[in-house]
């Protein structure tokens, strides 16, 4: 059994994306096994199991994920994360890896996968909400899928907003108000939030928006007018109706399950997409255990590791 | 993060037993998080994955198990197993444990608990039926919990019944008939059976049964007529009517979930337990993820480990 610390080291975000890709495939088409999220809540936090099986991989495991919000404040990222993969032939463990940055890579790239069949062009001005990990690896990994102009950031915390936008000055990028942010072609909401921060009118037609943050009941981060004005996409059908960005607006009776489009799968498989230039699209991503499979197979194939006596 | 790869070293039976009877004694008083077990399924196996938090223990985490029926023929274990350990206060991982040899011990200390409280004697002649790991753990948990007079052994396989009866000549343990062994005054089943073996002609009035084989749909051991003779307990309502002994039998209509007469714990409190010496009790294990966490907690007080590399 192989442990991997640094399972990232090495990873191309062209082939991340890829990788991403060909899952949510194979998830449109059905050809997944993916049982839904478990969640058990701590007093101050709490933590997800993610099993999945991709038969096309020869891929199966569990991503075990925590989420901690006062993490930071003791010095450790709100979200770790570990994937164990077992052998399909034999179920014995093959390995454990430190997922905590891999799940910040899949997450960018499902975005960049969704913004590169969705955005209404190839060359965006792209908005991001928030400036943490999330928001870093939307940029990252979209910037391998699309050409980004300009990238304006807002952050609850300026000086963020200008430290990520310092970062990026190959994306023309800058630290801009929250209106400003939301006037962008392309968004991508990455903030924990629990109440709207996006709100309708600041929202031109057209837009695509990746729904980031949203991963568990009770996070929103699009008021739900946006909502009805456009043409919703999610990564799963089920995970999405309990934990993603609809969750809360369908349980307030303010958007309808029957409303989403369908599944970024169906969008990459030509079934379902954008319709018109300017439609407003959104992505409803809650983060599947598949893509945690699709990168971890990636990173196996190079990553250094150790190996652990098993049985 | 630790790795401990040998964590059954020097437990003692008896705080395995008292471990395991604690956490079922918090599942009575409803002071446990355990989602249901998630099954993902293989072309010749399956594995689970079984979160759960004990607030009492301080210990969460979540178990992954293959069963393999294959196995054997490649020289590995049908069933292997690794827990994860997380803080309950960060969420970081704190340890992988292999859980192989644990996850046999668990079951064989939750069957010495439920055989502990609802046998009709202290003194039992113990009949096993398999005579594979779990009929193993069933008899060395079970001695600790009771005296066992005499070990009566059936396995379809008549030279492993004969192999397992000469590891136990201080049980008087010996190789019988199927409806020899299922004469005895506490029975453990303990077979992969998709069908009935015990028929209830066999079984004696005042008998308890640890129905332990059947921790799936489809999976059944008893004729369906001892469960409308008995009082059943269960480990958990949900996971036992989706996966234990009861599981075809209700599905068939041959038994009623309103029937059960409760769970485990609730024996432990003292609420509900057997009510006549002639009463036929069965205890349906399907397996808690809190006796994983028992367990776990237990072993790694004292096991050694390497230490990992996280984040």
């Amino acid at each position: 059994m192989k442990y991997v610390q640094r399972p990232e080291e090495g990873l191309q975000w062209r082939a991340v994306n890829d990788a991403v890709e060909r899952v949510f495939r194979a998830h449109g088409m059905g050809h997944v096994q993916m049982p839904p999220k478990s969640y058990v809540t701590f007093p101050h936090g709490d933590f997800r199991s993610m099993p999945a099986y991709v038969p096309e991989l020869g891929m199966a495991g569990v991503k075990i994920v925590n989420v901690h919000p006062q993490n930071p404040s003791k010095g450790l990222p709100t979200v770790m994360a570990l994937t164990v993969i077992l052998s399909i032939e034999n179920g014995m463990p093959e390995a454990v890896i430190n997922a905590t940055r891999l799940t910040d890579m899949r997450t960018g790239a499902a975005g960049a996968v969704a913004a590169a069949y969705l955005a209404p062009r190839k060359s965006v001005v792209m908005g991001v909400v928030g400036s943490g990990r999330q928001a870093e690896t939307q940029v990252l990994a979209t910037a391998e899928a699309l050409t980004i102009e300009e990238l304006l950031v807002w952050s609850r915390n300026e000086n963020h907003a200008q430290e990520f936008a310092q970062r990026f000055p190959e994306f023309n990028a800058r630290s801009v108000s929250l209106q400003k942010a939301c006037g962008a072609q392309l968004i991508a909401t990455t903030t924990p939030a629990t109440a709207p921060v996006v709100r309708s009118a600041w929202v031109a037609d057209g837009t695509h928006i990746n729904a980031i943050g949203a991963d568990a009941p009770g996070k929103e981060e699009l008021e739900a007018a946006i909502l009805r004005r456009a043409r919703v996409f999610v990564d799963d059908m089920t995970q999405a109706i309990h934990s993603g960005e609809v969750n809360v607006p369908i349980r307030a009776g303010m958007y309808s399950a029957k409303d989403i489009a369908g599944t970024l799968g169906e969008v990459l498989l030509g079934k379902i997409g954008r319709t018109s230039p300017d439609e407003i699209t959104i992505f409803d991503s809650t983060g599947l255990a598949i893509t945690d499979l699709a990168i971890a197979d990636l990173a196996l194939a190079n990553a250094a590791f150790v190996e652990l006596p098993f049985p």
